[in-house]
């Protein structure tokens, strides 16, 4: 007998889960994306700000699946769905045929429109992003050690959009990095005039968490020498300067984008219902209307449940609706019936830097400072794939922590 | 008093063997380089072959030498030098003055003119290379795993040209990527069929070792399947293809070049007298006639010694060299005569694979396989720098060991 055949769309999160969830089931699994990595996106900020090497966060998707007998990765670009042939359209014109589909390609960077973010600023969403967010920040530093008159127009302030946690998290660790490391680095540069700008449109940070842990990160952040200002959104971002809507402009040769996400591109190519950040509409089971065989999870995903708000774009949402799909599946080659996805909140959790982190338990449980950012590396160590991309990552934090140090902190791409 | 000021220019052996044996000299040190990092040559090849991270063999230079207070580093390119003014010229036409000079800027990839090489091949001497060689063989099985008719035209077949020490182990570890890692990643794939074509102009490998390693190196080559073809050069190079002289055609989308170096362009620039690849022909003292205070090191130079061959292009000849300078503008400040170079032969090791290395040193001492193998492990621990750098690389190898693994086989720069 032929087993049923499911192609999983992104290695992300959710996709990743869901193949972790059908490795003994009696399925054959393609897991499809165009990078042949997993990121490991928590930690993005970290190899942006030189405390980790790109590969330490990018475990190979051919090891996660090696020994799973059931499953094959594929590394390719999805252009298509046709959704009455049941095949997955990659380039060069090649088909992956399904039974059943999981499209979990995630979120891509959006600026919302605003003039110039395309042009002028990096996001942080991928692996490349980061290594250049970091190229960027130090080769700023070397410019102006050559020729501290730059600094005047904005060669040593980085602007970063959005007050979410990678904002947050960026922020904070630009702060350390600069304050902490680069400073003994250039001996004859006044460090200090480096400044880091965050600018949230909104009146707070961290939305989503309770008002104290949003408290709490903006002081940290502030201890750190960060300038947030909240409220605000931004106008326009150019060359050298960032337009913020009241008016201000504040000269800025370096903006990071991380003001907000949009559905993964993919999802317009498709024809289905979309939701206003272009995540596809599913039923509270992940399928999609119509198309019984199709599941959308993760940030691709917008879950229609009634009397629900949208379930937040966390990796522990694609993570348990990847599970979920995957059971899905085995119910229904038994013949049971689909059950609707429920999210089990599990707590949020932000760093903001050296012993600094708030997190969020349910049942209004909250805990910040020291113990919060043990919890957080010890959740994110967990949570990393593979035992030598944990070994790795933990030398490099002892490192960090014991020496003050950022022990990555190479210019790897070329200046634009 | 004003300090005599020094100007490395080179962060490779060379230049920071000199800058460590100055850093308690009265003297002021700037070193300058294109990159904010050393890089650990040595290596390379495993960057290219996934074993390691790029950051793992390139320590900051800022952080080489922040402790050093009367270094500064800069980050540059070098244009030229002026030396009626004694000024080195970098980018943007600024000038960074000089009381002794010491050229260690290196050599680079040369093609020796044959055709094709610069569009079709790949060379392995820059940190950038490293990651390119990886991220094209792995793209390539890819690209044979999508579509096994291209394996016809080439597609898993690897020419490596050069049997130095550089293109031996890339191979071997190519060899064993292949066999050992990669043909458990790809389970609808013949990765046997993946071929790995060493090609070397003269009749041995590893010229410059003794016969009977030389015999090993290649035993031990075609044990992990490297087709090693000896006394024949590359004709030409192509995209599909490479033409050996012989009029042999090998089907290879892939050429990784490293049958030599010339010196760095700079050495073009500086109206100087030039041996045949390149190289600035200095005093047995290591200054360049006529101008006592310029020295020049490592692969830069050629170094004139009565009744002498030149010196080999090995790191620690740089690193003596460096050393040596260093003593020279000591003695130079106290008024004291300077002493000719002399390079103290430490022996030469080059490994093949896992437990399979070849060491010889001085008096004829020569080992090979396991101890070989460990020795070459311990002596480049100790001699990349920095602890944070040696700890990452230990767990990696300790990794690859046990697990038969590399864990850095990310694709991180897009295809060409």
């Amino acid at each position: 007998m032929k087993l049923p055949r499911v192609v999983i769309v992104g290695a992300g999160f959710g996709g990743i889960a869901a193949v972790k969830a059908l490795t003994r089931a009696p399925v054959e699994v393609t897991i499809v994306d165009q990078h042949n990595f997993h990121t490991f996106s928590p930690l993005l900020y970290q190899v942006a700000t030189a405390g980790l090497a790109s590969e330490d966060i990018a475990p190979n998707l051919r090891g996660i699946v090696q020994r799973a007998r059931n499953v094959e990765a594929r590394m390719a670009r999805v252009h298509g769905v046709d959704f009455d042939r049941h095949e997955v359209l990659v380039d060069h014109g090649v088909s992956i045929p399904y039974d059943y589909l999981i499209l979990a390609a995630g979120a891509v960077s959006s600026d919302f429109g605003v003039p110039g973010v395309a042009e002028h600023a990096v996001p942080l969403k991928t692996l490349a992003d980061a290594t250049r967010v970091r190229s960027t920040v130090l080769r700023r530093f070397e410019e102006a050690n050559t020729d501290p008159s730059l600094i005047e127009g904005g060669t040593l302030t980085f602007v970063v959009a959005g007050g979410g946690p990678t904002g947050v998290e960026l922020c904070g660790a630009l702060g350390e990095l600069f304050t902490k490391v680069l400073a003994k680095d250039f001996k004859n540069l006044d460090v200090g005039r480096g400044q880091v700008v965050l600018v949230e449109m909104t009146d707070r940070l961290l939305g989503g968490f309770s008002a104290a842990s949003q408290a709490e990160a903006k002081l940290e952040l502030e201890l750190r020498g960060v300038d947030v200002r909240l409220g605000v959104p931004i106008a326009s971002v150019g060359p050298d300067k960032v337009e913020l809507a009241d008016g201000t402009v504040i000269p800025a040769r370096t903006t990071v984008w991380a003001a907000g996400v949009k559905a993964n591109p993919l999802a317009d190519a498709l024809g289905l219902a979309q939701a206003t950040r272009g995540e596809i509409i599913v039923s509270p089971d992940l399928t999609v209307p119509a198309h019984p065989e199709v599941f959308v999870i993760g940030d691709l995903a917008a879950v229609q449940r009634p009397g629900g708000e949208p379930y937040p774009q966390l990796a522990p949402v694609a993570m348990q609706a990847g599970q979920h799909v995957a059971r899905t599946i085995e119910r229904r080659a038994r013949g049971k019936r689909t059950k609707p996805f429920h999210y089990t909140d599990k707590g949020i959790m932000a760093t903001i830097g050296r012993r600094s982190a708030v997190a969020e338990l349910p049942f209004g449980i909250r805990f910040g400072g020291t113990l919060g950012w043990v919890s957080w590396l010890g959740l994110h160590l967990v949570f990393l794939i593979g035992f030598r991309n944990r070994a790795v990552v933990l030398v490099n934090w002892a490192w960090n922590y014991v020496k003050w140090d950022r022990g990555n902190r190479v210019i790897l791409s070329d200046p634009e």
